[in-house]
């Protein structure tokens, strides 16, 4: 997915896949991959100083408008993935990041899945709302400490 | 699990194991066992006239304060369960259901789990409150239609 | 998503949405939604005679390789929610579903949610294979009992 | 839980709670406690150099056969949770033990949640089978590194 966002706008987290996140194919369940987005989104926003919390108790939320994932590799119980997250689309009411899961111990190259969410912004009521000034700022800021 | 409670204090529904449920030693994971545990209480009240969220938005919540499981024999992917939900304890603030998880095909005498659960009576701020008196006359009730 | 493949290749499953698959804004979490379209499909396999199970044992699996979900309207606890599968494209090697989430007490005009699946026959080594001729021809007939 | 093993026979592990794993009482679902459990579990094995992946390879599996949690306290979205794991049983064919989940930022006295599980020694018949010396002498040993 291409986009001419900052290149500073991507935020890695490494998990490890759960026992309880397999099943009897002896894989992680392809319903997992969208919790490590999602682990790997939080991650984004809070590496920027944007607490989705206190988003929330402001009466933003951003729930998510469609999801996409394609899957490469089986991730195996007890593997270690980094969930690469990028920001790609940032508008008005809506914000896109797209996803790589990567081995973390093969290293960049070894592709596990990738995948794309797009999120709307709303009120607490569900009613479409601009996305704050600030936390648009936020998101195209680079991790603090960089 | 013994009570002094009324015998028509029962309900079954049945459930099937989801493919999604599975981990790799090819059964149920047994973190599952609690959801369904979950939606057999669920049922019990629904059968009752007592909608949870209902309830909910009237600020009463009923969180798990205690839970307990006893896996028998392996519940296996696509095999349909039948949730033996009982009352067992009805205090001011505190309700408490046991649980017998059954094989729906082999009948009553293939048993896959037992267990309990407590539940406390808190409000939306979860500072523990007094069962509603209306509810509490239900959760003792018959199925309706029985 | 369109498709040339026979009218009769749907089928309808209604689930009702459980308090655990619920997160803090009070709806079904959005990684749920491939878990309802997972019993769908597995229902729609057994409803024409095809055991996913003894497939397995077999030999033959079905992993997901790429998932798309478009969410339309929040999912509530307790919602009972149609889940209507149709098999949109059959390959040697790949298997595509389509599926829309529908209000069961709404009925067919109030769309939840819509997605595709594909999924690629590989064996017990996650090798791709053909799928069993015998397998793609129950997968194109109708309902049993039709 | 009070038990004659040794001392160092515990392990902490800090998860963190994911927005997937809250209900729609804005918190973390009751179930979720057995995933961390089962987490903190894998860890203690893994510092002890017990690798369950290799175990299972071996014909070694520990399924669940008894669970029990107390709720204390709330756990909330992005709270970190402290899961300490403590050997508390080892016997022929059993295994127990005890956890304490506690506020990973608030210190070991804010205690979120206890239990227990007790793991069976089975191989891939599910047939209770001796626990290997070499495992149980690991499960003994303190964290490699301390």
């Amino acid at each position: 997915m291409s986009s001419n966002l900052p290149e500073h706008c991507v935020t890695r987290l490494v998990v490890r896949a759960r026992f309880c996140e397999t099943d009897l194919m002896g894989i992680v369940h392809h319903g997992t991959h969208l919790q490590y987005f999602e682990a790997g989104r939080i991650e984004y926003l809070r590496r920027r100083g944007l607490d989705y919390t206190r988003l929330t108790a402001q009466g933003v939320h951003l729930p998510v408008v469609e999801a996409w994932v394609r899957y490469r590799r089986a991730i195996f119980f007890d593997q270690q993935v980094s969930v690469e997250t990028r920001l790609v689309e940032l508008g008005r009411v809506k914000v896109g990041f797209g996803y790589r899961l990567l081995d973390a111990a093969a290293g960049p190259d070894v592709l596990l899945a990738e995948g794309s969410t797009l999120l709307a912004c709303v009120d607490a009521e569900r009613i479409p709302r601009k996305l704050p000034a600030e936390a648009a700022a936020l998101l195209l800021r680079a991790e603090i400490g960089d």
